[in-house]
């Protein structure tokens, strides 16, 4: 792996693990056992080491998405995939990040919001449509309508008056919030398959 | 029935019709073919008329559904009953006459807000844990956080920037979300009474 992406692949890690402001250049140096010279010839500051993790994060994000959509059985198995995935990062993820990232980088965090609201609007639409036609969600659904209600409820979990961190469990009402919603909208096949996955 | 509950009855009706602005005592007074004096000698000023309507309709409303929780054949239908009355009061209420106590009645607003939220959860709480014993949600429901998303993707309604008024039309927005969160958390049984009722 060359220099450069070793150093966007520690920074990351750590970023996910301590934060971004505790994590300094330097500690990612050590930990890579180059010089602090070297990181700071290809990443003039940490500011656009951070830029560069997060939008080498969302090109790999976007390509993964996909895949698990290519790859599903059917849409209900690939929602099972995003979710476990979801489960995983919110349990690897220092919830320290998002924070600092709002906090340290607020241009960075509301470019990152604005192009989500996007994304996930043609995501949660794409989903709707071909469970429809795979039968596996009902033909009456008013996809606009049920993709926004997804999408509002989706942000709640990062509403932190909503569901305070240190009196819930974000992957326990992460879980609810699919397995209800998809279950919701689902035809007694879609149904079905829901029951096959979650046991 | 006494004069001061035909007062009420009458801006009641007139305030959900125009607003809260929009309507005077005199026009109060001129409707039940009373004088001005009356009305003032009852209430002594608009203010208080506005402060009694709300009361006597929460005490009203508090009773309505505890009535209909009590005369429904199962928590299903006590939900579509409400759902039926809400997309009814949607049609009768003036927008405006929510935005009218928000700005006008600050005070008064925040107040039934804060007991709303009180209500909203106790009921919902309710209405699960009675669902759940009439077989018709799941046992593995998880109470609390159901109630919670259930109580927040209602407030979404309310979310003139989630769903506008000009865009949406809010009766079938309410619709899709009455439906699929009491399909998404319903037992085989508690979804062949909810086609049952839907048609």
């Amino acid at each position: 792996m060359e220099v450069r992406d070793r150093i966007i692949e520690e920074a990351t890690k750590q970023f996910f693990q301590y934060g971004i402001r505790n994590v300094t250049m330097d500690d990612i140096a050590v930990s890579l056992g180059i010089s602090k010279r070297t990181v700071y010839e290809i990443f003039k500051d940490k500011s656009e080491l951070v830029d560069t993790c997060i939008s080498e994060l969302n090109v790999k994000q976007d390509k993964k998405v996909q895949e698990v959509v290519t790859n599903s059985v059917n849409v209900i198995e690939a929602i099972f995939v995003f979710m476990r995935e979801g489960v995983k990062a919110m349990k690897v993820i220092n919830p320290v990040f998002f924070k600092d990232l709002e906090k340290l980088y607020p241009r960075l965090w509301k470019k990152i919001e604005s192009e989500n609201v996007g994304k996930r609007h043609d995501l949660s639409s794409q989903l709707l449509k071909k469970g429809v036609a795979e039968g596996l969600f009902r033909q009456d659904l008013n996809i606009e309508i049920v993709s926004k209600l997804f999408y509002h409820q989706m942000n709640l979990l990062s509403n932190d008056s909503v569901f305070p961190r240190d009196k819930y469990d974000h992957a326990e009402v992460f879980q609810n919030m699919i397995i209800n919603f998809a279950r919701g909208i689902s035809t007694p096949k879609g149904i079905q398959f829901i029951e096959s996955v979650t046991g």
